[in-house]
């Protein structure tokens, strides 16, 4: 997943539209605002926020009505959770990740390599404590986090070659933020970051060799299938991008008990639906770019899914192992719960999966 | 999946209750009914009942209060739709497929042998046009669905022997109800039904070699693991029960827009909500089975899980050949949707799920 691109290209963006529109209260209405990392319209994670606005104003009777802002409209992207510290917004759409300069444990909150599915990170979050541990983190910014969509399982990247084996890595320049990119690192790559628009020049020029941005869905319209054609399934340090909403939380304590719980109830209504948005619309733009522009969808070799799996390992004990205190109970809560929940997913999930691949044509 | 055990066995509960509540209107607040088909309490799906209608009266500000009738404390469970249709109830909490006998189609909303995963569902439902045609079939009964929880890939039962193969299941006496028991009967399995507190009794005593019910967390306090220890996993048969809220459809349309959205709202929230139950406490009861209880988790030889897959597919593809339109539809657009969705699955969270059980050790 991608953020510098949007990081970068919008935020020159921020204005002085603070000034014009101070939160309005008529007639007992309020008008909250909600800025957020995506740009207008981004497939599934732009296009929840706005949904989720609409969802709040609407079973709210029009008595918080959510005004969105997009990346760099109101503030600049990477500042969507200091202006709501600030005040400057009463919520924030985006993913803890990118806060993780505050407290490394937020990286749980979205997704780790090698970490937890969808359905994982939702069981952990709201039964085995990763709720209470993550509200002890925002408390010490006055904050209150929600998970509000997850991207799924994301693809591995856009590569220029095809890969034979860990061979390939060594001084491949690969761009892959984030942890991921770190574990990338690791195996050998020379990972760089930079932002969405500039990708594929680099990639056409041989600047780079490889990318990766999020799936199918986002990846289609930046048409890196011109220039790359191997695309490898599934990223083994991008099991699941969770969003978050995060709103003031002396704001929304002072809301009436049912506009909280509308807040909560929206937000876990869009995680299934931003699951189900691409979960519905990967593979079909996965079947355009094989379909029309010659895309071939590959797997990692074994030699670097296994390499992958141990320095994801690595990272994750390294930052369990971190002087922090709640980053230790953070990573210590999610291995714990990942070794209980894993277990199901592989013997039940993954088991029927594989199943069906194997003997259902139908 | 159950159904018979809380049709029989609560049955004969059903009492006089409509006569003393009336739905009530005083200063604007309304108390709805809500029956269901689960014993009060059932893990899972009687406890989401209840949390769903809490959540909605708390989102409506007590608005829209709602009170749970457990399976056969105002109707008979299996008359939970009937008792919405005839408006003795404004709300039922169940599943679709209880009600096949007024469409084929609706087993589809719940989940069929060899079909959709959770995420699949909803991704079908909410963008492949599947809650189009769900309205279309309830609209001829005057009432509205929505998806309300999964449970999951199900567990695929308890067996006194171990199964070698195709052979040990011709003439097996397995407790196994709707399409799955179709399925196992294809298969040579002689299928029989009895209510969940029989099923003890009938292991024990030989008359059952095999029995399912729905997975760990439902399972353990049965005991079956005192008398069947080889507990198999997955049922390719159920990978998933959705639950449904329905609603009166003219009382629902009657209501204020922002209750209408509560009510579609807490019901997305609860299918996250009731998936992330089933995923946390599935493996911890299975914990308790195994280490406690001396249970062995096995999975079904390769020779029945593709006779299965081709029993499922006869058996779907009879269902989409039905002379009823509306079935026809609805399963050619469940079958063109999974399709479609099955090679995300596969590529993205298979394969995730795959490369973590071989190779991270954590």
């Amino acid at each position: 997943m991608d953020r510098r691109s949007f990081l970068t290209t919008t935020a020159a963006a921020g204005t002085g539209l603070a000034a014009l529109s101070a939160p309005a209260i008529a007639q007992g209405n309020m008008t909250w605002r909600m800025v957020t990392t995506w740009p207008k319209n981004f497939p599934g994670l732009g296009v929840g926020a706005q949904r989720m606005a609409d969802r709040i104003t609407a079973a709210s009777g029009g008595r918080l009505t959510i005004q969105v802002y997009s990346a760099g409209e109101l503030v600049p992207p990477l500042q969507a959770l200091d202006a709501v510290i600030d005040g400057t917004a009463e919520l924030s759409h985006s993913a803890a990740y990118y806060w993780q300069n505050k407290s490394q444990a937020l990286n749980f909150f979205t997704g780790v390599p090698y970490g937890m599915t969808t359905g994982e990170l939702s069981a952990w979050v709201r039964y085995l404590g990763g709720q209470e541990i993550w509200d002890e983190i925002y408390d010490q910014f006055g904050v209150k986090g929600f998970m509000s969509g997850n991207t799924g399982v994301q693809a591995g990247g856009w590569f220029r070659d095809e890969l034979t084996g860990l061979d390939s890595i060594s001084g491949l320049r690969f761009r892959t933020p984030g942890l991921g990119g770190q574990v990338w690192e690791k195996l050998g790559a020379t990972v760089t970051n930079m932002a969405a628009g500039e990708i594929f020049q680099a990639l056409q020029s041989g600047t780079l060799d490889a990318a990766e941005f999020v799936g199918p869905y986002n990846d289609l319209a930046l048409g890196f299938y011109q220039v790359a054609k191997n695309y490898y399934f599934p990223s083994f340090v991008e099991p699941g991008l969770a969003t978050e909403l995060v709103v003031d939380k002396a704001k929304y304590l002072d809301l009436p008990d049912d506009l909280q719980a509308i807040i909560r109830d929206v937000s876990q209504a869009e995680y299934d639906q931003v699951t189900a948005d691409f979960i519905a619309n990967d593979p079909r733009a996965l079947q355009t770019l094989v379909n029309d522009h010659g895309v071939t969808v590959r797997q990692f070799p074994d030699e670097i899914i296994e390499a992958g799996a141990n320095a994801s390992k690595e990272l994750l004990l390294g930052v369990r192992d971190s002087s922090d205190d709640l980053t230790q109970r953070t990573a210590t809560s999610f291995l714990d719960a990942l070794r209980l929940l894993r277990s199901r997913t592989q013997d039940a999930d993954g088991a029927f999966i594989e199943a069906r691949r194997k003997y259902l044509e139908i």
